[in-house]
Formats: structure tokens, C-alpha cells, sequence
């Protein structure tokens, strides 16, 4: 039997509330009532996610979920925030009980880690698609942006790049070998670098994930601090099955520079600071590796060791229109 | 020429921003941050329209932005909120710039008459579909629920009810008369009752909008609280134009209760706060009527005159699934 809007926020949704300080009144009113922490500030995040779009036709539900929460919780870790609430709305074309169940699991097993509220949010009929709002908290002052880079900054990366986008390759069937489950689940469900956001907030001058790919995020932070980057191609971090897949050097830079959805955190950090990294790196099991340099000069000179490369076939990351 | 989704923020939605001093950061980081007034709580609630299931295909796109805004503001109202600022998701098969025009228009006519700030969001590709989230403030503690109506208080509704459901009628072709202009403006673009919530704070023990049907919404109100309400069917408020479409009373009265998206305020009230509304009712030249009053038993009685009335043919407001 097909269960109705009612029905599925309560079986699915509302009876796995979290119970928060800071949630008064959660989901089943016409709204949900939050009192914020003296001294912290809220920092908001909204990503969607579409079927077709953002994930191939028949991906599993529980990854589908897991994923939708993963790309607004970096958007977070990338502000330094400590998640707290979101919200949610679902589309789909019909009320199917096993596929709900796999998107409630998906979903509370990755908010469920960081205690995470959904407070609200709206079902409806139509074509998948999937929007979450997340909220979290940082001490009122302390959000990292995009905005602090400054001549002299050294440039780090979180864990490794391009593998997602390899992942999808894979799942597109365009390439096979003997990583690809590890490369799909990268793509699939991505690890949010919450902690290690966290622990950058009052250290990196300025963050973003890797959403778009690390050329074009990269590029983002550039424009909006108006300074230029010197990137060594070489010191990219690729996982050993990313590398043991694509054989041949530039291929592997050219994917790790330009491929999306891999949720890393790019950052740059005063000089002075990064002793600092080897102590959050340890603690949270994440390595975090030096890139390249902030420049005065705008735009981003790529070196392969000392020798200055033009990758003409640099695509500035994934446009929807 | 096709927009870029950087192009698309940048022109129709990051230009657009009001200077809120709440807003520390809005559009353009990884996620925007917000200082939360002292003293306050922060409503949240969250909306979807989708094509063809919310509103019409080819409805204009000031409408739908229209819409988009308002169901989410009257959310709000219901709670007693006061607007504050909203994050949009806005998926959509292509970049069409008149189309992206109008809804900027729509979206924003309604959002600066309450000073509201879009603070981020969401583009992209994808079947045609809206998602909004706003956020208001009530004074700690003072929230607007569904669950305090008690026996003997009475219960009134904002304006009037049953227009757009008769819009819909009229926009679907199936009815026609001189007052399809009206009735189709009461659907596509309601007026959420934002200073009726506001100034219902702390009056009104109980409050909801009506989305889904009289019925259907004071049956919420009656669930939470566990209480019954005795409605008196001939005191519904029915506006001129919705009289003289329909010209049947058992007609007028079925489609007034049962009828969604008036996004009007169903609230109880104790007796001896009922003098109060008079004055609201002046202030904001809106009609508050009384329809009934909440008793013990559980269930809704409907009265016509003195006699109870068995309405068989009543839904419970619209169902998705």
C-alpha cells in the first residue's frame, strides 16, 4: 500500500529526531523553532541534488541520501562550522516504501555521526530530486571563507583528488580495473572533512571545498581574495588506486586538477601556521598536503618541477547551464 | 546566449541583496553566516512547488516565485515569525533570461516588502522545481504551535477561504464567470498573513495556515492539542466573488472547507482575548472570523443553523501519495 505524505514523514523522518538543546520544537508544527548558542554565529548551507544530474539514473537510494547530506556538510567543514540541524525536501515520483527505507538509513547514518537534527522540510510528488539546508555553528567571528588569501600563503589539500571523478568513469562503465569499487564509493559517499574544517577555523586565512574541481575552487578563493597561485603538479595527493588505474602522468594531474565531487578542503594558510597541520593530520587520520603558493599576480602558473606548464585542456569545472 | 550558473546568481539573485545586519556573510562563500539577534529564536520552514504538481506548466514565473516566497512566509505568519532571510534552490531544464527575469521580479517584490535577504542557495539543471527556506525570528518562547487550543476557546480564520481552490477551477477551465480574474490572483498570488502571526503572538493558543484545507488544517490543530472543534458552517467567510461563482450553499460551504493553498490563519483564541482581534483585524484590514469553538471531544462537529450536518463527501485536504 502506498503511504501518504503523513505517514512517510512519520515513519521515515520525524521518528528518527535526534533531541537537541538547541531544537524547541522539531518536526510537525508548520515550522521548527531553534535558539542559537550565546556567542555563536549560524552558518547556512544548501545544495541540491538531481536525479540524472547529480547521480546516475538507479544509484541506491541509502548512497543518494548519504551524498546529499555529505555535499551541504562540506560546504560547512569548508566555513569551519560544527553541524548541527537541517532540513529537507524531498521529490520522487512515488511513495516506495524499500527505496524510503534505504534513503532513511543513508541519511541518519550520516547525520546520526554528527549529531545532526532534521528539524523539517517538505515531501512532495514529482521528479527525483533532493535539497537539504544544513546549519551549523561557529564561534561568532571565526568562519573561514574564501576570502583571507594572502601573497605568501602556502596552499594545502585535504586527502587526495581526482578519485571521485574516476569513480564516475567507472560507473559509467567508460573504464574498469581492480579499483573500482573504491573509486565508485568515493564517488558515492564522500567523507565531509568536518573535523579537520574545524580545526583549521583561527588557522588557514582561507578555505573552500572541492566541489567543482581543484582548479576551478582553487579559483574561486584567488578571485575573491584578488591574489594569484603558484600550483606544483607533481606534489597533487592521488590515491594509489587513482594512480595504479591511470598509467600515464599528465592524464592523472589533468583529472586531478579538473574533476569534481571529491569534498577535499582547499586552503591556503600563513607560513607561520603550518606546523600546526601535522598535529589536526594525525589527529583525524587525513593527510593534509602542501600544493603550491599564494602570488600577487592573479591567475594560477602550473609547474611540473621547475618547468612551467600550459594545460590547455583545463576545463574550469562542472557548469549546469 | 546561455547563462552560466555564476552568471545566473550574479544577475538575477547575489545583485538583489538587501543589507541585513543579522547577515554577516550572504551569497558568494561556501555557505552564509548569520548572527541571531539576543533574545531571539530562529522559525525555520521549508517549501517545495514542483511543475505540474504545484502549479501549473506554463504558469508565469513571477507567479511561481511568487508562490515559491509566500507558502513559505505564511508558514511564518502561522508561527507568529517575523521574516528574516531565505535560501532558494532553484532547479530548472534550461537558462532562459526572460524566464529567470520574471521569477527574479516575482521572488523579490515579495522579499523586500518584508526586507528579507536571499542569503544562498542552490542552481540547477534539472525538471522545473522550487525550493525555499525561510527563516524569522519570534521572541524566545513565544512561538505560535498547534498543540494549545483548548475547550472553550474560540476559533477564527484570517480573510476568506475556498478562492483558490475555485482559482484552480476557473485556471484548469473547468468553471468560468466574471470573477475568474480575482479568484485565479487569490491562487497564484496569496498574501501571506505575516503581521496577523506577528500580532496573534501571545493572544492565540493555537495557530496553523491553511495550505491543505480548512478541514484538513484545523484537523491538525485539533490532533495536537486533543481536542474537538464545533464549526458552524454558515459562519465561514466567503468572499463576494466566491458567492457569486458558486451559487449552491452546501456547494460554497464543501469547497470552503475542504479547498487548500488559501494560505490563510486558522487560529483559537481564549474568550476573554477575543476583544483584541478587533483592533488587529482594523490595523491590518483583514477580516477575523469566528467559525466555532474548540470543545473536548474529540472530531469536528459541523453545524448549518442549529443543526449537525454529516458533510460524507469531505476530504482531508490534498494528498501527495
Amino acid at each position: 500500500m502506498a503511504l501518504s505524505e503523513f505517514d512517510i514523514i512519520e515513519t521515515y523522518f520525524a521518528s528518527r529526531t535526534v533531541c537537541r538543546d538547541d531544537v524547541k520544537l522539531g518536526i510537525g508544527d508548520d515550522a521548527a523553532v531553534m535558539s542559537i548558542p550565546d556567542g555563536l554565529e549560524l552558518v547556512v548551507a544548501m545544495d541540491t541534488l538531481v536525479d540524472g544530474v547529480h547521480f546516475p539514473a538507479n544509484t541506491p537510494a541509502e548512497h543518494i541520501a548519504w551524498k546529499a547530506l555529505a555535499v551541504n556538510l562540506s560546504d560547512l567543514a569548508a566555513m569551519g562550522a560544527e553541524p548541527a540541524w537541517f532540513t529537507l525536501a524531498l521529490t520522487m515520483p512515488a511513495s516506495d516504501q524499500e527505496w524510503l527505507k534505504a534513503f532513511s538509513k543513508g541519511l541518519f547514518s550520516l547525520a546520526d555521526r554528527y549529531h545532526m537534527q532534521l528539524v523539517g522540510g517538505d515531501t512532495t510528488r514529482g521528479p527525483l530530486s533532493i535539497t537539504i539546508q544544513v546549519a551549523g555553528y561557529v564561534p561568532a567571528g571565526t568562519a573561514l571563507t574564501r576570502n583571507g588569501a594572502k601573497p605568501g600563503d602556502v596552499i594545502y589539500v585535504s586527502g587526495t583528488v581526482g578519485d571521485a571523478a574516476l569513480g564516475l568513469k567507472h560507473l559509467q562503465g567508460n573504464e574498469t580495473g581492480s579499483h573500482t569499487a573504491y573509486l565508485i564509493e568515493r564517488l558515492q559517499r564522500p567523507t565531509p572533512r568536518t573535523e579537520i574544517g574545524q580545526a583549521l577555523s583561527g588557522l588557514a586565512s582561507a578555505c573552500i571545498d572541492v566541489s567543482d574541481g581543484l582548479y576551478a575552487d582553487l579559483g574561486h578563493i584567488l578571485e575573491s581574495s584578488h591574489v594569484g597561485a603558484r600550483l606544483q603538479l607533481e606534489d597533487i595527493p592521488l590515491a594509489d588506486e587513482f594512480r595504479q588505474t591511470i598509467a600515464e602522468t599528465e592524464q592523472q594531474q589533468l583529472l586531478a586538477l579538473t574533476g569534481g565531487d571529491d569534498y577535499e578542503l582547499c586552503f591556503s594558510i600563513p607560513p607561520d601556521s603550518v606546523a600546526e597541520l601535522k598535529g589536526i593530520a594525525n589527529q583525524y587520520s587525513c593527510p593534509l598536503t602542501r600544493i603550491g603558493e599564494i602570488v600577487q599576480a592573479p591567475g594560477i602558473r602550473m609547474f611540473r618541477q621547475q618547468q612551467q606548464i600550459e594545460m590547455s585542456s583545463i576545463k574550469s569545472g562542472y557548469r549546469h547551464f
